[in-house]
């Protein structure tokens, strides 16, 4: 790790150097708001080194009145405040057999903070949408050249776009993450939150919102962030039903005869309905209990007492279950590539 | 080779024996049809075995009255016969620096032929397009399992689409080549003929036409067969402005101080304008003669004649301008990838 970036790691697991990509190790998980400096990171280029005095968001394509706004002039508009999960579409890639490319993130490539931002959906409508506009281009000021034969030559910027629909929706432009302003990691000055979407599709430093009149097909929403339904090839967007069990961990020993609590979070593209925990391997499932208040696009903490036999090993498996009722898989979905993992993981335990 | 494709053969190049993909001397061109047994081949997976009396033809997707039709039926429609160039999207591949993957073409995989067939128009027409249809997949009994880490998993179908108002136009599904049957090679007992697009859209041994209201994004269409343009993936169409010396060859001796043909073939997306050649290696340029008519979406023949000096080496460059204005570039376009090759080759030639 280099110098510049030892001081971010901050118990967080290093995935790789360059780009930065850090995990949030999930068994350290235990309250609804991920603190910043626990939460994952990830890169794809240099962290781009911005000064908000000089940067300016532009509003632009098929739009009536392309605008550009500054730093001090944006803070002015009326803000929202919000708690989103965010979840990388590689994370549990390590988990995959056989083995894939890619970032090999564990369980910890996700977090759930609090974003305060000004919706798009007012910056769109101060540019005024033209009718034929179909999505809207988020594009980053992060950029490099990508080691990938197919992929296009020179400098390629981070970029994704999102249906008109849902930009006008939902989309945020937070400056602040857990009520400081962004870290530099994280987007500064400005980066989107995507509600209900993979992480992809929430730019960070983000510099121009551009609106068009077909699908997108950047590198980043067909190359890659992509997977196949029916034969064609669909840029990644919401996110997976999944539960996670944080504790206990893989490898475990537990007391015998005794309460164990099994603790976790589960998240979806919109709200979790259910989480059932199963300690024989699958063969019978308990509900689990939900902790807290159900919020749309963030995870939802919960737990699970269990009586453990008088020793012996035992496998256990949480599966969620979202409130529109979606249920996990149990099983890989080759077609998704190295994206969207979320079949039931088994944590194995010892009981002494 | 094969046995039972050793009889394909016929004096053509064999690139590849699974699938099978033959290329024409480009040196034997010497007239404006192409014969059939000469014609270059090009599939993806072996070679569909299709009975005429079972085979039919669907017309799907967004219509209002989906049809099938059979291939009796078929034949008592309106036909219409036109000559059209075939390219292949990688023909002239093997001139690329540094080597890339794929089919190694040389010059020859691209000729012209009467194709007899029936407007895909009358088809849509009779079927009804709906008014929300954007593009038609064309899709070919031809399919197999794709050597990539990124493909669909399991069997894949060869498919590609073309924007409405080309299928409107001037596509043309032909049972014919050179006034007999399609071989099994060339598609029987249909195919598509997209007339100026490079032949992946001239899809073989068709079986399926499918209205879709938004752009087809198959594997054929997006991993392959696709190229950059200003950061984002497209599909190839139509075929770029191209002119190649058939004679002399590369490597070839000629007479000092004489009369030396130089012959060859120039073809763009629709009509030729002007061939000019250069035997100083492209220091300086005169027009050749266009030979025979011009002819939409076919190739012009064309000849230069050459007063050789006394002795030496010197380089033949051809260059085509379509009669649009658009001329063939100096230099390969990298954002092209592995397709889409029209920058100027040389041929060198030792003068004795």
């Amino acid at each position: 790790m280099r110098t510049e970036h030892a001081s971010l790691q901050e118990g967080r697991i290093s995935r790789s150097e360059e780009p930065l990509n850090l995990e949030m190790p999930f068994e350290n998980v235990d309250q609804f708001i991920t603190p910043t400096k626990s939460f994952y990171v990830r890169t794809h280029f240099p962290i781009p080194n911005i000064d908000k005095d000089k940067w300016r968001l532009s509003v632009e394509g098929e739009v009536e009145r392309p605008l550009e706004i500054e730093y001090d002039e944006f803070l002015k508009l009326q803000r929202r405040k919000i708690p989103v999960t965010l979840e990388c579409a590689g994370n549990n890639r390590s988990f995959l057999e056989p083995k894939v490319k890619g970032v090999q993130w564990g369980l910890g490539a996700v977090g759930t903070a609090e974003w305060t931002g000004i919706p798009l959906s007012i910056l769109l409508e101060r540019a005024g949408v033209k009718p034929n506009a179909r999505e809207v281009i988020l594009e980053g000021a992060d950029e490099g050249e990508l080691d990938d034969a197919k992929a296009p030559r020179g400098k390629v910027r981070f970029a994704r776009s999102v249906p008109l629909a849902k930009a006008r929706a939902d989309v945020l432009l937070a400056f602040q993450m857990n009520n400081v302003d962004l870290p530099p990691e994280h987007g500064f000055p400005l980066r989107a939150i995507v509600p209900g979407w993979y992480a992809m599709a929430s730019i960070k430093w983000l510099t121009r919102v551009i609106a068009i009149g077909r699908p997108f097909t950047g590198y980043y929403q067909t190359l890659d962030y992509a997977f196949w339904r029916n034969g064609e090839l669909m840029p990644l967007s919401e996110m997976q039903t999944k539960a996670q069990i944080a504790r206990p961990v893989n490898g475990e020993t537990v007391l015998a005869n005794s309460n164990v609590r099994v603790f976790g979070a589960a998240w979806t593209c919109d709200e979790i309905g259910r989480v059932e925990v199963s300690t024989d391997a699958g063969s019978t499932w308990e509900d689990a209990q939900l902790l807290g208040e159900s919020k749309p696009h963030a995870w939802r903490l919960w737990q699970y007492n269990w009586h453990t036999p008088t020793r012996g090993r035992a496998t256990l498996i949480a599966r969620g279950t979202s409130s529109r009722g979606s249920t996990q898989p149990t099983e890989r979905d080759s077609n998704r590539g190295t994206y969207m993992i979320n079949h039931l993981l088994p944590v194995n335990v010892t009981i002494e």
